[in-house]
Protein backbone atom coordinates (compact mmCIF):
# COMPACT_ATOMS: atom_id res chain seq x y z
CA UNK A 1 0.00 0.00 0.00
CA UNK A 2 1.60 3.38 -0.83
CA UNK A 3 1.69 5.78 0.83
CA UNK A 4 2.43 10.02 0.15
CA UNK A 5 6.07 9.78 1.75
CA UNK A 6 6.20 6.96 -1.34
CA UNK A 7 5.06 8.98 -3.80
CA UNK A 8 6.06 12.86 -3.20
CA UNK A 9 3.97 15.85 -3.55
CA UNK A 10 3.46 16.15 -7.47
CA UNK A 11 2.66 12.44 -8.03
CA UNK A 12 -0.45 13.17 -5.40
CA UNK A 13 -1.43 16.51 -7.18
CA UNK A 14 -1.59 15.20 -10.05
CA UNK A 15 -3.76 12.32 -8.55
CA UNK A 16 -5.88 14.57 -6.86
CA UNK A 17 -7.36 16.75 -9.63
CA UNK A 18 -7.39 13.98 -12.20
CA UNK A 19 -10.76 14.37 -13.97
CA UNK A 20 -11.86 17.35 -11.64
CA UNK A 21 -15.25 18.88 -13.39
CA UNK A 22 -14.80 22.62 -13.93
CA UNK A 23 -17.73 24.44 -15.42
CA UNK A 24 -17.16 27.67 -17.87
CA UNK A 25 -16.47 29.95 -14.94
CA UNK A 26 -13.00 28.29 -14.55
CA UNK A 27 -10.27 30.53 -16.67
CA UNK A 28 -7.44 28.44 -15.03
CA UNK A 29 -7.61 25.54 -12.30
CA UNK A 30 -4.95 23.58 -10.62
CA UNK A 31 -1.65 23.76 -11.69
CA UNK A 32 -0.40 27.34 -11.77
CA UNK A 33 0.77 29.45 -8.61
CA UNK A 34 -3.45 30.55 -8.34
CA UNK A 35 -6.52 29.66 -9.91
CA UNK A 36 -7.93 32.73 -12.07
CA UNK A 37 -12.04 32.39 -12.63
CA UNK A 38 -14.12 34.67 -14.41
CA UNK A 39 -15.01 38.29 -12.49
CA UNK A 40 -18.79 39.48 -11.53
CA UNK A 41 -19.98 42.93 -10.76
CA UNK A 42 -22.06 40.87 -7.72
CA UNK A 43 -20.85 41.39 -4.17
CA UNK A 44 -18.41 38.28 -4.13
CA UNK A 45 -18.83 36.15 -0.68
CA UNK A 46 -15.57 34.68 1.28
CA UNK A 47 -15.41 31.70 3.79
CA UNK A 48 -12.60 29.36 5.20
CA UNK A 49 -13.68 26.29 7.13
CA UNK A 50 -11.41 23.84 8.43
CA UNK A 51 -11.69 20.23 9.83
CA UNK A 52 -9.19 18.76 12.09
CA UNK A 53 -8.00 14.70 12.67
CA UNK A 54 -9.13 14.09 16.59
CA UNK A 55 -11.16 17.17 16.46
CA UNK A 56 -13.98 17.46 14.02
CA UNK A 57 -13.53 13.65 12.70
CA UNK A 58 -11.45 10.72 14.38
CA UNK A 59 -8.75 8.33 13.18
CA UNK A 60 -11.84 6.06 12.27
CA UNK A 61 -14.26 8.07 10.36
CA UNK A 62 -14.64 6.66 6.90
CA UNK A 63 -12.39 9.07 4.84
CA UNK A 64 -15.61 9.87 2.14
CA UNK A 65 -17.19 11.33 4.93
CA UNK A 66 -14.31 13.48 6.34
CA UNK A 67 -14.02 15.70 3.06
CA UNK A 68 -17.82 15.25 2.70
CA UNK A 69 -17.62 17.21 5.86
CA UNK A 70 -15.37 19.36 4.97
CA UNK A 71 -17.05 20.79 1.80
CA UNK A 72 -20.62 20.79 3.34
CA UNK A 73 -19.45 23.13 6.59
CA UNK A 74 -18.37 25.72 4.30
CA UNK A 75 -21.56 25.59 1.82
CA UNK A 76 -23.55 25.77 5.42
CA UNK A 77 -21.74 29.23 5.71
CA UNK A 78 -22.82 30.19 2.46
CA UNK A 79 -26.54 28.92 2.79
CA UNK A 80 -26.47 30.68 6.36
CA UNK A 81 -26.04 33.91 3.85
CA UNK A 82 -28.35 33.21 1.61
CA UNK A 83 -25.44 33.39 -1.06
CA UNK A 84 -23.96 30.79 -3.51
CA UNK A 85 -20.79 28.53 -3.58
CA UNK A 86 -18.81 28.59 -6.65
CA UNK A 87 -14.84 27.92 -6.52
CA UNK A 88 -13.06 26.52 -3.78
CA UNK A 89 -9.48 25.80 -2.84
CA UNK A 90 -8.20 22.79 -0.47
CA UNK A 91 -5.62 22.73 2.11
CA UNK A 92 -4.78 18.92 3.05
CA UNK A 93 -2.34 18.65 5.84
CA UNK A 94 -1.45 15.26 6.28
CA UNK A 95 1.57 13.15 7.80
CA UNK A 96 3.58 11.50 5.33
CA UNK A 97 2.60 7.67 6.43
CA UNK A 98 -0.65 8.74 5.25
CA UNK A 99 -2.31 6.13 2.90
CA UNK A 100 -2.16 7.89 -0.69
CA UNK A 101 -5.72 5.80 -1.20
CA UNK A 102 -6.81 7.74 2.45
CA UNK A 103 -6.42 10.80 0.91
CA UNK A 104 -8.11 10.56 -2.83
CA UNK A 105 -11.23 9.17 -0.73
CA UNK A 106 -10.84 12.17 0.95
CA UNK A 107 -11.13 13.98 -1.89
CA UNK A 108 -14.01 12.20 -3.63
CA UNK A 109 -16.41 13.25 -0.75
CA UNK A 110 -14.77 16.72 -0.91
CA UNK A 111 -15.81 16.33 -4.71
CA UNK A 112 -19.12 14.46 -4.69
CA UNK A 113 -20.31 17.53 -2.04
CA UNK A 114 -18.96 19.89 -4.19
CA UNK A 115 -20.26 18.99 -7.85
CA UNK A 116 -23.67 18.53 -5.99
CA UNK A 117 -23.95 22.25 -5.32
CA UNK A 118 -21.96 23.58 -8.33
CA UNK A 119 -19.00 24.26 -6.71
CA UNK A 120 -15.63 23.98 -8.81
CA UNK A 121 -12.33 22.94 -7.05
CA UNK A 122 -9.92 25.51 -8.67
CA UNK A 123 -7.07 24.68 -6.62
CA UNK A 124 -5.29 23.86 -3.26
CA UNK A 125 -2.00 23.22 -1.11
CA UNK A 126 -0.36 20.54 0.29
CA UNK A 127 2.05 20.37 3.18
CA UNK A 128 2.65 17.36 5.66
CA UNK A 129 2.11 17.73 9.49
CA UNK A 130 1.08 15.72 12.41
CA UNK A 131 -2.40 15.03 11.94
CA UNK A 132 -4.87 15.45 8.88
CA UNK A 133 -6.12 18.43 8.34
CA UNK A 134 -8.72 19.67 5.32
CA UNK A 135 -8.96 23.19 4.55
CA UNK A 136 -11.69 24.51 2.42
CA UNK A 137 -11.78 27.76 1.09
CA UNK A 138 -14.46 28.91 -0.62
CA UNK A 139 -15.08 32.36 -3.08
CA UNK A 140 -19.21 32.83 -4.08
CA UNK A 141 -21.54 35.35 -5.48
CA UNK A 142 -24.85 37.00 -3.59
CA UNK A 143 -27.79 37.72 -6.32
CA UNK A 144 -28.75 41.13 -6.40
CA UNK A 145 -26.67 42.49 -4.03
CA UNK A 146 -29.14 40.26 -1.24
CA UNK A 147 -26.94 38.19 0.87
CA UNK A 148 -28.20 37.92 5.17
CA UNK A 149 -26.35 38.94 7.79
CA UNK A 150 -26.22 38.13 11.49
CA UNK A 151 -26.41 41.61 12.27
CA UNK A 152 -29.50 43.22 11.12
CA UNK A 153 -32.32 41.47 13.56
CA UNK A 154 -34.47 43.99 15.80
CA UNK A 155 -35.97 43.50 19.21
CA UNK A 156 -39.10 41.75 18.11
CA UNK A 157 -38.16 39.55 16.28
CA UNK A 158 -38.86 35.40 16.47
CA UNK A 159 -36.11 32.94 16.49
CA UNK A 160 -36.94 30.01 14.37
CA UNK A 161 -34.98 27.17 13.53
CA UNK A 162 -34.77 24.34 10.58
CA UNK A 163 -34.71 20.62 11.18
CA UNK A 164 -34.02 19.02 14.65
CA UNK A 165 -31.11 19.73 17.39
CA UNK A 166 -29.04 17.96 19.54
CA UNK A 167 -26.96 14.51 18.81
CA UNK A 168 -25.10 15.16 15.98
CA UNK A 169 -22.05 13.02 17.08
CA UNK A 170 -24.33 10.14 16.28
CA UNK A 171 -23.57 10.59 13.12
CA UNK A 172 -25.49 13.58 11.76
CA UNK A 173 -22.16 15.61 11.79
CA UNK A 174 -20.55 13.36 9.09
CA UNK A 175 -24.12 13.26 6.86
CA UNK A 176 -26.10 16.53 6.83
CA UNK A 177 -27.49 17.65 4.71
CA UNK A 178 -26.54 22.06 3.91
CA UNK A 179 -29.61 23.62 4.27
CA UNK A 180 -28.87 25.29 0.68
CA UNK A 181 -32.51 25.56 -1.00
CA UNK A 182 -33.97 26.29 2.11
CA UNK A 183 -32.15 29.00 3.14
CA UNK A 184 -32.47 30.57 -0.55
CA UNK A 185 -36.48 29.95 -0.24
CA UNK A 186 -36.69 31.83 3.05
CA UNK A 187 -34.43 34.61 1.82
CA UNK A 188 -36.78 35.05 -0.67
CA UNK A 189 -40.42 34.06 0.50
CA UNK A 190 -40.17 34.86 4.21
CA UNK A 191 -39.54 39.17 6.19
CA UNK A 192 -35.93 37.38 7.19
CA UNK A 193 -33.92 39.78 8.91
CA UNK A 194 -30.90 37.78 10.55
CA UNK A 195 -29.53 34.30 9.95
CA UNK A 196 -26.74 31.65 11.05
CA UNK A 197 -25.86 28.52 10.75
CA UNK A 198 -25.71 26.54 14.15
CA UNK A 199 -22.33 24.98 14.09
CA UNK A 200 -21.20 25.20 17.56
CA UNK A 201 -24.51 24.67 18.97
CA UNK A 202 -27.65 26.66 19.93
CA UNK A 203 -26.37 27.56 23.43
CA UNK A 204 -22.62 29.35 21.53
CA UNK A 205 -24.43 30.58 18.31
CA UNK A 206 -27.88 31.93 19.56
CA UNK A 207 -25.57 34.19 21.64
CA UNK A 208 -23.23 35.52 18.68
CA UNK A 209 -26.36 36.32 16.80
CA UNK A 210 -28.25 38.25 19.55
CA UNK A 211 -24.99 40.08 20.02
CA UNK A 212 -23.87 40.43 16.57
CA UNK A 213 -27.41 42.68 16.28
CA UNK A 214 -26.82 44.68 19.86
CA UNK A 215 -29.65 42.38 21.08
CA UNK A 216 -30.39 39.95 23.96
CA UNK A 217 -32.86 36.60 23.25
CA UNK A 218 -35.27 34.60 24.99
CA UNK A 219 -35.69 31.07 24.65
CA UNK A 220 -37.91 28.55 25.79
CA UNK A 221 -35.90 24.91 25.98
CA UNK A 222 -38.97 23.28 26.12
CA UNK A 223 -40.03 24.47 22.11
CA UNK A 224 -36.68 23.21 20.92
CA UNK A 225 -37.11 20.81 18.12
CA UNK A 226 -35.31 17.49 19.19
CA UNK A 227 -33.72 14.72 17.59
CA UNK A 228 -35.05 11.52 18.86
CA UNK A 229 -33.93 10.53 22.23
CA UNK A 230 -32.21 13.78 22.72
CA UNK A 231 -32.92 15.90 26.20
CA UNK A 232 -33.83 19.98 25.51
CA UNK A 233 -30.88 20.16 26.77
CA UNK A 234 -28.53 18.25 24.46
CA UNK A 235 -30.89 20.18 21.77
CA UNK A 236 -29.42 23.25 23.12
CA UNK A 237 -25.92 22.26 23.80
CA UNK A 238 -24.90 20.33 20.98
CA UNK A 239 -22.09 21.08 18.27
CA UNK A 240 -22.57 20.60 14.85
CA UNK A 241 -26.29 20.67 14.15
CA UNK A 242 -26.11 22.90 10.74
CA UNK A 243 -29.22 23.51 10.56
CA UNK A 244 -30.20 27.28 10.66
CA UNK A 245 -30.91 29.88 13.13
CA UNK A 246 -32.96 32.75 11.65
CA UNK A 247 -34.50 35.86 12.94
CA UNK A 248 -38.31 36.45 11.19
CA UNK A 249 -40.28 39.78 11.88
CA UNK A 250 -42.99 39.34 13.84
CA UNK A 251 -44.93 39.98 11.01
CA UNK A 252 -44.55 36.70 9.31
CA UNK A 253 -47.84 35.88 8.32
CA UNK A 254 -49.41 31.98 9.03
CA UNK A 255 -49.59 31.76 5.40
CA UNK A 256 -46.11 32.03 4.44
CA UNK A 257 -45.17 29.58 7.19
CA UNK A 258 -47.69 27.20 5.64
CA UNK A 259 -46.06 28.00 2.48
CA UNK A 260 -42.40 26.91 3.93
CA UNK A 261 -44.01 23.51 5.15
CA UNK A 262 -46.01 22.61 1.86
CA UNK A 263 -42.12 23.74 0.20
CA UNK A 264 -39.92 21.89 2.89
CA UNK A 265 -42.44 19.00 4.36
CA UNK A 266 -39.03 16.90 5.89
CA UNK A 267 -37.37 20.32 6.95
CA UNK A 268 -39.51 22.04 9.91
CA UNK A 269 -39.51 25.60 10.75
CA UNK A 270 -39.60 25.97 14.43
CA UNK A 271 -40.41 29.06 16.08
CA UNK A 272 -38.00 28.83 19.45
CA UNK A 273 -37.99 31.96 21.30
CA UNK A 274 -37.46 36.01 20.08
CA UNK A 275 -34.83 38.86 20.20
CA UNK A 276 -35.74 41.09 22.87
CA UNK A 277 -33.47 44.20 24.37
CA UNK A 278 -30.38 43.77 26.35
CA UNK A 279 -32.02 44.21 29.61
CA UNK A 280 -35.01 41.73 29.05
CA UNK A 281 -32.85 38.92 27.87
CA UNK A 282 -33.60 35.76 29.97
CA UNK A 283 -30.36 33.86 31.39
CA UNK A 284 -29.53 30.85 29.63
CA UNK A 285 -27.83 27.56 30.65
CA UNK A 286 -24.21 27.13 29.27
CA UNK A 287 -23.03 24.92 26.72
CA UNK A 288 -22.16 24.72 23.13
CA UNK A 289 -18.82 23.67 21.74
CA UNK A 290 -16.11 26.31 22.65
CA UNK A 291 -12.53 25.71 20.95
CA UNK A 292 -9.63 25.95 22.77
CA UNK A 293 -11.64 25.73 25.99
CA UNK A 294 -10.84 22.88 28.60
CA UNK A 295 -14.06 21.03 29.01
CA UNK B 1 0.69 34.33 30.89
CA UNK B 2 -3.10 33.67 29.30
CA UNK B 3 -3.15 30.52 27.14
CA UNK B 4 -5.69 30.17 24.25
CA UNK B 5 -7.84 27.28 26.64
CA UNK B 6 -7.70 29.97 28.89
CA UNK B 7 -9.59 32.79 27.03
CA UNK B 8 -11.63 30.42 24.79
CA UNK B 9 -12.29 30.97 20.98
CA UNK B 10 -14.86 34.52 21.04
CA UNK B 11 -12.39 36.53 22.61
CA UNK B 12 -9.71 34.95 20.97
CA UNK B 13 -11.38 36.45 17.40
CA UNK B 14 -12.44 39.45 19.08
CA UNK B 15 -8.48 40.82 20.31
CA UNK B 16 -7.40 39.00 16.46
CA UNK B 17 -9.66 41.47 14.67
CA UNK B 18 -9.12 44.19 16.73
CA UNK B 19 -8.13 47.17 14.80
CA UNK B 20 -7.98 45.67 11.16
CA UNK B 21 -7.43 47.77 8.70
CA UNK B 22 -10.45 47.31 5.78
CA UNK B 23 -11.03 49.59 2.74
CA UNK B 24 -14.10 50.68 0.98
CA UNK B 25 -13.49 47.74 -0.80
CA UNK B 26 -15.28 45.55 2.13
CA UNK B 27 -18.57 45.08 2.48
CA UNK B 28 -19.01 42.87 5.56
CA UNK B 29 -15.59 41.94 7.58
CA UNK B 30 -15.12 39.65 10.42
CA UNK B 31 -18.16 38.50 12.44
CA UNK B 32 -20.71 37.09 10.00
CA UNK B 33 -20.82 33.77 8.52
CA UNK B 34 -18.89 34.97 5.32
CA UNK B 35 -17.11 37.96 4.48
CA UNK B 36 -19.05 40.17 1.54
CA UNK B 37 -17.06 42.29 -0.65
CA UNK B 38 -17.17 44.43 -3.84
CA UNK B 39 -17.27 42.38 -6.53
CA UNK B 40 -15.47 42.76 -9.89
CA UNK B 41 -15.74 42.38 -13.96
CA UNK B 42 -11.91 41.59 -13.82
CA UNK B 43 -10.58 37.99 -13.60
CA UNK B 44 -10.49 36.76 -9.76
CA UNK B 45 -7.32 35.34 -8.71
CA UNK B 46 -7.42 32.75 -5.95
CA UNK B 47 -4.88 31.16 -3.68
CA UNK B 48 -4.38 29.69 -1.06
CA UNK B 49 -1.40 28.84 0.85
CA UNK B 50 -0.18 27.01 4.70
CA UNK B 51 2.77 27.23 6.82
CA UNK B 52 3.27 24.45 9.50
CA UNK B 53 4.64 24.08 12.52
CA UNK B 54 8.07 21.81 11.88
CA UNK B 55 8.15 22.11 8.44
CA UNK B 56 7.81 25.85 7.51
CA UNK B 57 9.40 27.15 10.63
CA UNK B 58 10.14 25.92 13.86
CA UNK B 59 9.23 26.95 17.68
CA UNK B 60 12.12 29.61 18.29
CA UNK B 61 10.77 31.18 15.03
CA UNK B 62 9.94 34.79 16.31
CA UNK B 63 6.27 34.91 16.04
CA UNK B 64 6.00 37.80 13.81
CA UNK B 65 8.04 36.29 11.00
CA UNK B 66 5.89 33.17 11.17
CA UNK B 67 2.72 35.47 10.22
CA UNK B 68 4.91 37.84 7.66
CA UNK B 69 6.19 34.66 6.18
CA UNK B 70 2.27 32.76 5.87
CA UNK B 71 1.25 36.16 4.32
CA UNK B 72 4.23 36.80 1.99
CA UNK B 73 4.44 33.54 0.44
CA UNK B 74 1.04 33.93 -0.90
CA UNK B 75 1.95 36.98 -2.01
CA UNK B 76 4.62 36.04 -3.79
CA UNK B 77 1.97 33.75 -5.56
CA UNK B 78 0.06 36.70 -6.62
CA UNK B 79 3.64 38.51 -7.88
CA UNK B 80 4.01 35.41 -9.65
CA UNK B 81 0.78 35.85 -12.35
CA UNK B 82 1.19 39.74 -12.45
CA UNK B 83 -1.78 40.05 -10.18
CA UNK B 84 -3.05 41.73 -7.22
CA UNK B 85 -4.06 40.53 -3.94
CA UNK B 86 -7.23 42.03 -2.07
CA UNK B 87 -8.53 39.58 0.35
CA UNK B 88 -7.78 37.47 2.72
CA UNK B 89 -8.53 34.95 5.03
CA UNK B 90 -6.39 33.54 7.86
CA UNK B 91 -7.12 29.87 9.76
CA UNK B 92 -5.24 29.28 12.42
CA UNK B 93 -4.92 25.97 14.15
CA UNK B 94 -3.31 25.88 17.43
CA UNK B 95 -2.77 23.63 20.68
CA UNK B 96 -4.90 25.06 23.51
CA UNK B 97 -1.55 25.70 26.22
CA UNK B 98 -0.30 28.14 23.25
CA UNK B 99 0.25 31.20 24.62
CA UNK B 100 -2.31 34.05 23.78
CA UNK B 101 0.76 36.50 23.35
CA UNK B 102 1.94 34.21 20.92
CA UNK B 103 -1.09 34.42 18.36
CA UNK B 104 -1.50 38.25 18.82
CA UNK B 105 2.28 38.50 17.50
CA UNK B 106 1.57 36.05 14.81
CA UNK B 107 -1.17 38.11 13.31
CA UNK B 108 0.57 41.22 14.11
CA UNK B 109 3.34 40.16 11.38
CA UNK B 110 0.21 38.79 9.05
CA UNK B 111 -1.16 42.38 9.21
CA UNK B 112 1.65 44.63 8.76
CA UNK B 113 2.68 42.77 6.06
CA UNK B 114 -0.92 42.58 4.69
CA UNK B 115 -1.29 46.45 5.04
CA UNK B 116 2.40 47.01 2.94
CA UNK B 117 0.25 45.62 -0.28
CA UNK B 118 -3.11 46.88 0.22
CA UNK B 119 -4.59 43.73 1.49
CA UNK B 120 -7.71 43.46 3.58
CA UNK B 121 -8.13 40.78 5.95
CA UNK B 122 -11.64 40.08 5.84
CA UNK B 123 -12.55 36.27 8.06
CA UNK B 124 -10.87 32.97 9.25
CA UNK B 125 -11.32 30.38 11.02
CA UNK B 126 -9.63 28.88 14.37
CA UNK B 127 -9.24 25.51 15.45
CA UNK B 128 -7.27 23.52 17.92
CA UNK B 129 -4.71 21.20 16.44
CA UNK B 130 -1.47 19.29 17.44
CA UNK B 131 0.60 21.80 16.02
CA UNK B 132 0.90 25.70 15.14
CA UNK B 133 -0.26 26.06 11.75
CA UNK B 134 -1.32 29.04 9.43
CA UNK B 135 -3.25 29.14 6.29
CA UNK B 136 -3.79 32.05 4.03
CA UNK B 137 -6.34 32.20 1.65
CA UNK B 138 -6.71 35.42 -0.93
CA UNK B 139 -8.31 36.41 -3.48
CA UNK B 140 -7.34 39.61 -5.75
CA UNK B 141 -7.71 40.35 -9.47
CA UNK B 142 -6.01 40.68 -12.52
CA UNK B 143 -6.52 43.85 -13.81
CA UNK B 144 -7.28 44.29 -17.83
CA UNK B 145 -7.33 40.03 -17.71
CA UNK B 146 -4.24 39.99 -17.77
CA UNK B 147 -2.55 37.64 -15.88
CA UNK B 148 0.81 35.70 -16.39
CA UNK B 149 0.50 31.75 -16.69
CA UNK B 150 3.45 28.84 -15.96
CA UNK B 151 2.32 27.24 -19.07
CA UNK B 152 2.58 29.82 -22.03
CA UNK B 153 6.90 29.49 -22.56
CA UNK B 154 7.75 28.17 -25.73
CA UNK B 155 10.86 26.46 -27.25
CA UNK B 156 13.79 28.99 -27.46
CA UNK B 157 12.54 31.47 -24.69
CA UNK B 158 15.16 33.06 -22.34
CA UNK B 159 15.15 31.72 -18.71
CA UNK B 160 15.30 34.69 -15.91
CA UNK B 161 15.60 34.78 -12.07
CA UNK B 162 14.97 37.88 -10.44
CA UNK B 163 17.75 38.26 -7.04
CA UNK B 164 20.22 35.74 -5.61
CA UNK B 165 19.36 31.71 -5.26
CA UNK B 166 20.51 30.12 -2.20
CA UNK B 167 20.59 29.63 1.36
CA UNK B 168 17.20 30.88 2.55
CA UNK B 169 17.20 28.68 5.60
CA UNK B 170 19.73 31.23 7.01
CA UNK B 171 16.96 33.91 6.96
CA UNK B 172 15.53 34.73 3.72
CA UNK B 173 12.56 32.53 4.10
CA UNK B 174 11.64 34.20 6.97
CA UNK B 175 11.92 38.01 5.83
CA UNK B 176 11.53 38.10 2.12
CA UNK B 177 10.17 40.81 0.35
CA UNK B 178 7.72 39.38 -2.30
CA UNK B 179 8.68 40.22 -6.11
CA UNK B 180 5.21 42.30 -6.59
CA UNK B 181 6.30 45.63 -8.14
CA UNK B 182 8.86 43.68 -10.57
CA UNK B 183 6.62 41.37 -11.40
CA UNK B 184 4.31 43.78 -12.40
CA UNK B 185 7.02 46.14 -14.12
CA UNK B 186 8.31 42.84 -15.93
CA UNK B 187 4.59 42.17 -17.21
CA UNK B 188 4.07 45.46 -18.86
CA UNK B 189 7.70 46.12 -20.27
CA UNK B 190 9.22 42.78 -21.41
CA UNK B 191 8.09 40.45 -23.65
CA UNK B 192 7.10 38.30 -20.77
CA UNK B 193 5.46 34.58 -21.48
CA UNK B 194 5.58 32.15 -18.60
CA UNK B 195 6.59 33.12 -15.34
CA UNK B 196 6.73 31.37 -11.30
CA UNK B 197 7.90 31.82 -7.95
CA UNK B 198 10.47 29.49 -6.94
CA UNK B 199 9.28 28.57 -3.53
CA UNK B 200 10.46 24.82 -3.55
CA UNK B 201 13.89 25.59 -5.24
CA UNK B 202 14.83 25.86 -8.67
CA UNK B 203 15.34 22.18 -8.71
CA UNK B 204 11.77 21.60 -8.66
CA UNK B 205 9.65 24.72 -9.76
CA UNK B 206 11.95 25.25 -12.84
CA UNK B 207 10.95 21.80 -14.07
CA UNK B 208 7.27 22.59 -13.39
CA UNK B 209 7.18 25.64 -15.44
CA UNK B 210 8.68 23.42 -18.63
CA UNK B 211 6.42 21.02 -18.45
CA UNK B 212 3.64 23.39 -17.53
CA UNK B 213 4.32 24.69 -21.24
CA UNK B 214 5.00 21.01 -22.74
CA UNK B 215 9.26 21.80 -22.83
CA UNK B 216 11.98 20.85 -21.69
CA UNK B 217 15.36 23.26 -20.13
CA UNK B 218 19.15 23.87 -20.63
CA UNK B 219 20.86 25.53 -17.13
CA UNK B 220 24.03 26.35 -16.68
CA UNK B 221 24.65 25.58 -13.09
CA UNK B 222 27.66 28.34 -13.19
CA UNK B 223 25.47 31.68 -14.23
CA UNK B 224 23.05 30.92 -11.65
CA UNK B 225 23.22 34.36 -9.28
CA UNK B 226 23.94 32.70 -6.00
CA UNK B 227 23.76 34.20 -2.54
CA UNK B 228 27.16 34.93 -1.01
CA UNK B 229 28.81 31.86 0.12
CA UNK B 230 26.12 29.74 -1.77
CA UNK B 231 27.65 26.85 -4.59
CA UNK B 232 25.82 26.44 -7.32
CA UNK B 233 24.26 23.61 -5.71
CA UNK B 234 22.88 25.47 -3.34
CA UNK B 235 21.32 28.01 -5.94
CA UNK B 236 19.84 25.16 -8.15
CA UNK B 237 18.55 22.89 -4.95
CA UNK B 238 17.34 24.45 -1.93
CA UNK B 239 14.25 26.19 -1.37
CA UNK B 240 12.30 28.66 0.15
CA UNK B 241 13.32 31.25 -2.53
CA UNK B 242 10.55 33.40 -3.50
CA UNK B 243 12.38 34.84 -6.28
CA UNK B 244 10.41 34.87 -9.77
CA UNK B 245 11.48 32.75 -12.23
CA UNK B 246 10.54 33.72 -16.28
CA UNK B 247 10.54 32.99 -19.76
CA UNK B 248 10.84 35.80 -22.17
CA UNK B 249 10.92 35.71 -25.94
CA UNK B 250 14.65 35.88 -27.20
CA UNK B 251 13.48 38.96 -28.99
CA UNK B 252 14.23 40.91 -25.21
CA UNK B 253 16.36 43.99 -26.65
CA UNK B 254 19.35 44.79 -24.54
CA UNK B 255 17.45 48.26 -24.16
CA UNK B 256 14.91 46.98 -22.28
CA UNK B 257 16.87 45.22 -20.04
CA UNK B 258 18.83 47.68 -19.20
CA UNK B 259 15.59 49.23 -18.12
CA UNK B 260 14.64 47.00 -15.82
CA UNK B 261 18.30 47.41 -14.45
CA UNK B 262 17.82 50.84 -13.48
CA UNK B 263 14.43 50.41 -12.32
CA UNK B 264 15.34 47.79 -9.96
CA UNK B 265 19.05 48.45 -9.16
CA UNK B 266 18.89 45.84 -6.28
CA UNK B 267 17.35 43.68 -7.50
CA UNK B 268 19.29 42.05 -10.71
CA UNK B 269 17.79 39.49 -13.40
CA UNK B 270 20.18 36.93 -14.33
CA UNK B 271 19.44 34.55 -17.54
CA UNK B 272 20.41 31.43 -16.58
CA UNK B 273 19.64 29.28 -19.59
CA UNK B 274 16.74 28.31 -22.13
CA UNK B 275 13.48 26.26 -22.53
CA UNK B 276 14.08 23.95 -25.71
CA UNK B 277 11.79 20.83 -27.10
CA UNK B 278 11.68 18.18 -24.35
CA UNK B 279 14.33 15.63 -26.71
CA UNK B 280 17.07 18.74 -26.52
CA UNK B 281 16.52 18.95 -22.56
CA UNK B 282 19.98 18.73 -20.51
CA UNK B 283 19.46 16.77 -17.65
CA UNK B 284 19.65 18.12 -14.14
CA UNK B 285 20.84 17.25 -10.77
CA UNK B 286 18.03 16.59 -8.54
CA UNK B 287 17.12 18.28 -5.74
CA UNK B 288 14.33 21.04 -4.12
CA UNK B 289 12.42 20.60 -1.59
CA UNK B 290 9.69 18.28 -1.97
CA UNK B 291 6.68 17.84 0.51
CA UNK B 292 6.16 14.19 2.16
CA UNK B 293 9.15 12.87 0.17
CA UNK B 294 11.27 10.78 3.06
CA UNK B 295 14.76 12.76 2.44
Amino acid sequence: METLADIGEDALIRRLVRGLKLDSSVIAGPGDDCAVVKGSQEPLVLKTDTVVEGVHFTEDTPARLIGRKAMARVISDFAAMAATPRHALITLIAPPYTMVRRVLEVYAGLRKMADSFGVNIVGGETSKGNQLIITVSMTGTAANQKWISRSRARAGDALYVTGRLGGSIRGKHLRFQPRMVEAHWIAKNLPLQAMMDISDGLAQDLPRLAAASGLGFQVDLKSLPRTSDCTAEQAWSDGEDYELLLALSPKVSTKKLEAYKNAFPKVKLTCIGQLVEKQNASVAPAGGWQHFRSA
